[in-house]
């Protein structure tokens, strides 16, 4: 049974390409899609497509509907939604996203690190499963196949 | 028409009792609700019910388990959610309240200083109307009314 | 048993009064909502509340995020929903809240000169009722009574 | 990941070729669904399947239930929905369209010219992404695979 | 705690009136709606609200437009259907009025004679609980207040 | 596009393998599902399965709880549903079904012969479209591939 | 703001009355409704209104029929739900009812005795709130008004 | 036109096994999901993925967020749910998992020993079929494919 992903969260660090690498050495049959990871880009898609905006909450609201189409297509799709919060960040994105998936029935893993623990509290505790590493991640998505 | 209304956000300024005396100024038959706006308490609540637990992370999981119960009850109870954001701390409670109220067809408004325009551009596109300040969401509620 | 009526539709005539005068003469328990009627304030919502706009493009964008506040509000406290289409203007606001409407299960009437008949074809086919004078459309809401 | 896409809107030019044309240099993997564009056949599929009707009304309400099921039947299929107005004609149909797209999660795109920027402010607001042309469109719809 | 029952079903008998009656002798608080059940009003309300209609089944279509939209908001309100089936004529309307409560979760009462077991079989194995008099009906509302 | 239509209705004539047999010539798409067609069987399959029970209504009762499993099973799968009335018979799981589909939004096609306008009214108001032989319910499903 | 609270959960012992009693100490707003307390009277109600039944298995199902129409009712006119766990019994009627309400989005709260932690531990992880007595799920519904 | 069967229920026996091989029999094209089957691993699995945990408590809740989980994204893949009652243990997380697919709409079959009739009595009433033996329920599915 393929299942497809969404994987959430913070675009600085290639923890994407670290889930899709393990998923594959345990042979899951996973399928990944996620934002777009590329920061510049998905901060200008808006005036890439629209075109130059009158500063810079006009060209934040343009970037924002074509990123939130993106998601919306991608995390509908999905079966299950991981969302990973990183130390920096302001990060509301990821729990927009993760609140969202939860709303939608979406089960959902969170990967934070332990300084986090307060501030996530109330998600983690709405999410199905909270971990600390990828490798903790895999291993929920894993334990689907046993 | 009385309304009710889900005040999300941060719990460090006293921005709840601002919202309540305007609306009051301006006879908005409006009736509001809101999480546990004693810090202490809200972070006490799971060890002052169920115990002391046996590190952070449990008596956090406890803490939110109860406050999530609160914030569910009262949020479906209510017509309309604002939710504020300060400049300070993480919020990801408020972003999450936030993107749970859009999920639940709830008419959202957003408020926050103009620093913030850019970490919360998805979550602002999302809501029905984001402004900077308390008088802004009294505007629009008035807006109900006329 | 009161219900609250939601007339949606054009705000160039004053039909809504006659809506309510008539149903006041029929004694119908019926509470009427509806969307901004003043024109102008219905345009300029957007930068009366969040300060002029760089464009008209903007300031439309800024108004449509407050009127369809009002109006998702309101249309969710209905439990019926009228909408009248007049022969001039576009409309498209009209046929997305009678869309809206529909697609939210509301039982909903729409008003519609003979002229429309063509254009409003699919529309008046998913609605339940569709008449031609506002009279009409109160002898189905006193048919609820009788 | 192939994606559905219903094009909903104007029937009286091609760009719906042009839509699959374009999509198909980009090499996007997407199935395109529509309604009827042929106009006498749209308008007349009530009597050419029930038989002659007794008046404009009667047929017009025929031809407008299988378009309807059509619609219903082609859009629940769909990830995505692209509606687009022309600068003539009623087009109630595509607002109709549209909004229960909307309605129903569907991610939606509206196309339309500058000039129908302030009769279409509404909608735009709801739908997820607003752009001019058939080329922007397709722009949002290959982000979604970058 | 007050409940309103909508009474679907056949309107040649007054089983309606028998229902309120002994409602009232067993003082429960319960508030009743229910279809037209003048007969012939019920028949030409289409054509007393929009007009002549050019032959039988124009005339049943307008009428059962407006029926319908009474049934819609009527039930919308209701917590509780109880739906009565007698032994003549063919009451698919009660039939699709008992499967329509059922698919909205409204809990259902369904009452018929005995000579209709069979014929009654899968949507008496759908409803909550199937009775064969109005006596038992109300054995079933008035156990909710023990 | 394929799509899986279920054909709820009579069970006394052979019009399933006449629509399967049409929509083969017409070269469409469509995979068909249905209720089971041997009445013998429909009526004994809850005793089939479950043993002798202690009488008709409890015969009854065990058949219509394996008939209503099927009919969920196979109707959450069906993308779009056609109901045919014939002239005899109760045919209230005719009824039954065709509400709950409509109840479901699935796409819903009425078949009944003119004597059965009146009695139908409500439903095939309700219903997408009302034809009257099996070959106009072919057109209409023809219509989705033009 | 007055609240339902549902409770579901064991018959044996008068723990509704503790909690109503305690709730009226602490002067909280709540309005209580539960199943049937009266055993016998649960288990005899199915043949108390339809006549004696061919057997345990049918004097069951005719009064699991009614006691589920009843917390059909009455669990939808809550706003929370309370299940309460004993250390005797089979309870399955507990745990059915306490799903059924985690899955209609009711806010839920389990009470168990610490020695059930283990087989109810998937039901608890689910539910809002697990607390062992009723004292501590007063506190939490006062917590609800603070 | 194949089927994905959720198999909830009892991990002491292999019925699982029973049920799969006797489908494979009858030539079904089903497909079978279930809940982790090894017993000392489904109650590990939280300290297994996540480290030891402070006591009893903390270790089965973290077991079963991992199992709820699982469970999640299985039932929502699924058409079916059988769940299977044994005469030991308590068995809570059946009557939970049963109950969600009920009011998930996922047509449900159980199976239980006659000495449960009477403690099963309102979750059978809910299901769609019960059934005494694995036999019985393939036949159930079986039907489906007549």
């Amino acid at each position: 049974m393929e299942l497809t992903v969404y994987l959430a969260g913070q675009i600085h660090t290639d923890w994407r390409d670290e889930v899709q690498q393990k998923a594959k050495e345990k042979n899951l049959p996973l399928k990944f899609v996620a934002p777009q990871t590329n920061h510049d880009r998905s901060d200008d898609i808006g005036e890439d497509i629209l075109g130059e905006q009158p500063g810079k909450v006009y060209k934040d609201d343009a970037a924002s509907s074509v990123n939130n189409f993106r998601t919306q297509v991608l995390m509908q799709k999905s079966d299950v939604v991981i969302a990973l919060f990183g130390e920096q960040y302001k990060q509301w994105n990821t729990a927009m996203d993760a609140s969202a998936a939860i709303a939608m029935n979406k089960p959902t893993i969170i990967i934070r690190p332990e300084s986090l623990i307060h501030p996530l509290k109330e998600l983690s505790n709405k999410a199905n499963v909270t971990v600390e590493t990828v490798d903790q991640a895999l291993e929920v998505l894993a334990y689907i196949y046993e």
